[in-house]
């Protein structure tokens, strides 16, 4: 049966790939993907065929992958991240109901959560919420919705796409739905480029980051109730009980 | 500077390490970790020194870490799936206060949710929480509040620690919580021994989880109102426009 592996890379550099997912790249012959992160990958295997589609072209990209699949080609699809978080896997398995012949196989990757919690120390370690703050897919008055029950839980919560060009004062507005019920003091976190050149990271206040304008490969933690800033890194403890 | 790295080591096989992880545990001169998952290593790297402690004893595996590393021993601390997702980052930042020759590397791995929502298909592709139902360190009270917070958002679930010997009934009143908001029908997912010997996945309703006994390597997804099961996989549409 023909597979297309959807391949999670994690945040773009190869050492933050798993062995399964470089693997999948490397039998690949046909690689599809946003062109941004096809350009990541072109680097590190030069010699695949690559087809590559615009954002918000995403129907068309699984597409290409099915067609490419079904002459009996080895596919993979790439994601930033995990397949699965905001990734590709969905859709493709959406589609893949009228490519019967076709069998899809989702390859996990280290999401931008992980690896920005992991740049800025342990700000998810106990119960969190991820959230997007794109509605291009998503009514605003839902991702309200869930800012407001997200804080009303006490998670901590790491935010996706907190900004792009349209939607410059979406961070802001989102700041002020958790000011409802957190305090301005509310240990936050930024992560950017991560994986990437121009990493970096950045421990601020909720007031702090309602100010903040930041950029599309920015992502954003917020803490818990109970998260503190630890000698310059973010963390949210778990409760063991630490003599010191 | 001596430093330890707290590894994430993703769901157990060598292939679903990142191969920053796998490096970091094959520079390492000591293996620090809880011993289900050191045996695991053990197998792929058996000429490392290993220091286990049992469950339960996590303040004391980490003080063993930072003993060897002040001793100027490469260490890494092992963690299974993600260091910062109910891992051991959290604690290590924590304690490393008392230990300031020694830095703290948090090197991410594939946590459960997302492994595991690579095997049921994309139940995560959208939103979503992720609680624990142990109640060793967290009050029933506050997990259940998240729970019921997390149904009133139309967030996805991921649930971990869903059951043990003592908590062999809690799944049952987390579902029981969830069918106040939820319908029986509700899509949700089983993924368990993710990555070992007898891994597998299951799609039951909501209903059906609520009778259900499971152990503690299984990982509990529930779906949000937009779930469905699409040709045997659990698929959360994230809203793009299909034409079939």
């Amino acid at each position: 049966m023909n597979q297309i592996d959807v391949v999670g890379m994690g945040p773009g550099s190869r050492e933050q790939m798993t062995q399964q997912a470089w693997k999948a790249l490397e039998e690949s012959e046909v690689i599809v993907g946003y062109t941004v992160y096809t350009e990541l990958i072109k680097e590190l295997l030069p010699d695949k065929e690559y087809r590559t589609t615009p954002m918000r072209r995403e129907v068309e990209r699984c597409r290409i992958a099915f067609e490419e699949a079904k002459k009996g080609r080895r596919v993979a699809m790439v994601c930033s991240g995990d397949a699965g978080v905001y990734g590709m896997a969905g859709l493709m398995l959406e589609l893949g109901e009228a490519y019967p012949e076709v069998s899809v196989k989702v390859v996990p990757g280290v999401t931008a959560a992980l690896a920005g919690g992991a740049l800025l120390g342990a700000p998810l370690v106990h119960d969190f919420a991820v959230i997007s703050l794109s509605d291009l897919l998503t009514p605003w008055e839902k991702i309200e919705k869930r800012l407001r029950y997200g804080a009303l839980a006490d998670l901590a919560l790491c935010i996706y796409n907190p900004s792009s060009k349209k939607r410059a004062d979406y961070l802001k507005r989102a700041c002020k739905i958790l000011l409802e019920v957190m305090e301005t003091e509310r240990v936050c976190g930024l992560a950017y480029q991560i994986g990437r050149e121009g990493e970096g990271w950045e421990i601020l206040t909720l007031g702090e980051l309602k100010e903040r304008q930041v950029d599309m490969f920015t992502t954003v933690f917020v803490g818990n109730s109970q998260t503190r800033k630890l000698h310059g890194q973010m963390v949210t403890p778990r409760g063991y009980s630490v003599e010191k």
